[in-house]
């Protein structure tokens, strides 16, 4: 199966991207977490996004803040589908990080999630390795099925308790 | 292989979807136009969402304005990646339809694009389908390196009547 | 009496809304409360939207965050009044679930009330259902001579003691 | 049938809310327009918020730009269901009259619609309306199917087209 | 000397809005303390605006918070300075306030200052006191003086301190 | 009569700022017109702001756009009214300016207006100085009077039309 | 003397940057211009930026718009000082290019100025230069001094007009 | 070696301010702080800004919040590059500053950095100096090399541990 990376752009945004790491690896999608920065170490970036493809991987998923550069300069270097979680930041509730990663020029995309949509990008890397592979097609069905599963079951309950209101 | 859907929420919508469609059209990639409301024919769109993956799409992309509900509509019922493409509107340049876009709740992802940002949504579908295509990554390869040459030929210029500046 | 209901996008909503189950009950109006996801269970919202009028709903209150589509796609069902609640998320205050819930497209409204504002949700579901109501429309009306009093009340006292500064 | 009464702020509204008018007389629900300012006249929309549930309204529109607050003055002085419909301003896209109609203090809904959203306005107070007239609940019922036949007409007219891309 | 009303929507208002009553009191500058609501108690607001003047008000500072129509509402009924102090709110930081205070239409002025800014509220109206009042004034520049002077000694001591920097 | 200055930061704001003159005019307060720039002229406009007391000015109104500090600059050196308006700029509606004028620190007050609202400006310039001049007073309770007329005649001639919708 | 480079992300930029070039021509500071973009060529960009100090550079202007990652990325690859010109879009006056370019992460500083502020890029490239320089700083403060001369005789006339208001 | 002045407009500054301090500090650049207010002491920050040059600086960083105009006034009365920090507030996340300090008017640039950002204010005036000193050049290269020694070291850290997900 196709790998995924998930790389960010700072170990302080761990705590968000551990996430993505424990969801493909619930769904049994080979991970390779990294830290690298666009700005701090932008060669050793380049090089992975360069070698991505051959390296394995089939999608790459970018998590950092602020003015987020991450995703866009992966992204530049590859034509393999990259996804970038806008990291929330102190003032501006994320927005900064969501303009800088989904705003990209024409040629060029980033795949966006929400803010610290850190689950979201792991689901959303799952459904791209899963056009080509059934079976993973099938877990995230289940999974979803097992969503609607648990909703469902709060309904009943709520409108148990809710039919005295 | 493996098709891609675009559909508008609006046929006003058009003339920034076009040009997803010439996008991918002029990448080989088949596709399939559709005008399918979250709003006015959810049914039509549930159900078109349901049975895209056996009907050998291997992408979904959705543009739609305002309270933009599609993309996060289709995604709710398929496991294959869905785009979204925020359309401006008259009174909130797009951020109504990008947060509405990009917000998604945990377990169903949206890939979000900047703001009519229908190009990207067609090379970020092509990416995904290149996952495992060879040809298609190939051809992708090529117009980055046409685009960066096509950049370096206008710097060359700038640069000689700049000399003079 | 018309009932009302009250549904949520998910169980963490029910510390808010829970003050619109109250209120509606204060007022004696039948409440049902349910949680159902626009995303998650799409199928079990739409079907319970398509059936309100006829099990007897005259309106329906829905709360969601972020890309909060529960009140458009309960509204894309039916024809009776939604009134939406945007529930306040992390990063955006509840702008994100406040644009996804007003900014709908013409031929479905959704009666949006300020964030967070199950209270107000809960008042106008039943300012709805006493305009042929006229015995609700007394209740109401004692309510905001009530609060108004409660108003003047504290007004006196601050005087008095504002008088000394 | 009960009464829908129209109010906007200034009649500098009127190419947007003449829309809301338009839409009613469609559906036969009968309009009153008036030209009334929380600021200008403040006592003449004051006396006709008090006299109007027993003048035979069934619900209030409210149209305003700017520190937008002839959706709240009315709502404050009758138990009527008030709709505010924020109108696009020069300066900040209709943001500063949408959160000035729908941040409304717990006590005193407006159900507020889209920047603009006059037609919606009209909707929204037919569907108050018909929540007790079965006829024109059936109006806006067929008027729904008319506008997914529409979509759907379109969307096949669009993909004989798209075949060809 | 005239005296100067401080009015607040909400007696939630009143931790922030107390420095303003402070601080007109050290000022000397007769204060009156009232809660009234723009929604809850308008006959009482619109009657005090109105009767303002002639019970020997210079000017009136209204304190409210989200759809803030307070500060409105009374100059609505007076031509006496109305000063407006939105109260930062839960959600949009007293945006919301701020612009239902600020953008009022052509012909009825609201005086905004700051987010929360109750003492600026109660020097602007102790300014606008003194415009005839030259002891006031001579109040108003001598507490400018001291904070001039409390900024200098600041500064002189951090630079003292800089210096081993 | 006391004077109120007009000071504008650019020759570039005149279309905006004339109305305030005009307004003036109008009602009979002696008005002097100046360009000064925080940032271009800033000793000139410190040497009006400082004079501006023993010059007669009752109240000075201060135009600026984008990091408007001209109301703030001269805030900081006369404790006389001081009334900003925000000018709409390229970028951010004006967003920017009215930030910038009306955040002002504790103890440095300026009476913000909305965006480009010099109309508003001119008659918080007249209010204040009617405070002590019953004529003027006078004069602003007439125009408010003929303001409320015209739109109650307006009402009258939209309900008339309005009767046939 | 240092020379100055302006970059910008792409040629459509060119006539908002040309007033950039133009700006340091007339100081005498010697330009070179370039087209180069974070995304389509960062090899190209990358390079250039390593090499600017020994190549004569004293300081790099960047201009771009939306995710604006081209001052980032240069100032990625040198310890020059780097000024980013934020370009105004389509859809949020540039607001992403703002939050893209100014809220980079430590250690790798971009000297932001206004949204699409080329002249003030130039001024700063050039007050920069001219910390070693006195002539340069003499042409500036020379500058500055016409400006404030232009701003004062425009005073003059408008009061001169004003007078007759 | 040229100075470096760092100026807080209120000494609450200081805990955010004070890292710019020790940034430069650690460097060997000389610095002075100061606490001067555009507002308070309009008259000392005038009188620093003109002297600055031949008083031996090479560049001043400001820092403030709210409607910040430190850096602008500063900026006004030198040709010096100035160095902008907009300090976060309570209510808007530091846009107000962020606003009020990057917006600068054309002839007069500020050089804004990230909100709070004092030590990228410290780097860049830093990087300024260094422009005509190689050895200071030379520690932020090596400061630089360090920084991505260290992400290095934390990826291949975080590679290992991953390895097992």
């Amino acid at each position: 199966m196709k790998k995924v990376a998930v790389i960010m752009g700072s170990d302080s945004d761990l705590p968000v991207v551990s996430k993505a790491v424990e969801t493909l690896g619930d769904l049994g999608v080979p991970v390779e977490t990294h830290i690298m920065s666009a700005h701090r170490t932008p060669d050793a970036a380049a090089r992975f996004a360069e070698n991505a493809r051959e390296n394995g991987f089939g999608a790459i998923i970018c998590a950092a803040g602020m003015a987020a550069h991450l995703a866009g300069a992966i992204a530049a270097r590859t034509t393999l589908p990259v996804i970038g979680i806008p990291i929330c930041g102190k003032s501006f509730g994320g927005l900064d990080a969501l303009l800088s990663t989904v705003q990209m020029p024409s040629g060029i995309p980033v795949a966006t999630v929400a803010v610290d949509g850190a689950k979201n990008a792991a689901f959303l890397a799952a459904e791209i390795i899963a056009v080509d592979d059934a079976d993973l097609a099938g877990k995230l069905d289940a999974i979803r099925a097992a969503a609607a599963e648990e909703v469902m079951e709060k309904d009943r309950k709520i409108r148990e308790r809710g039919q005295n209101a």
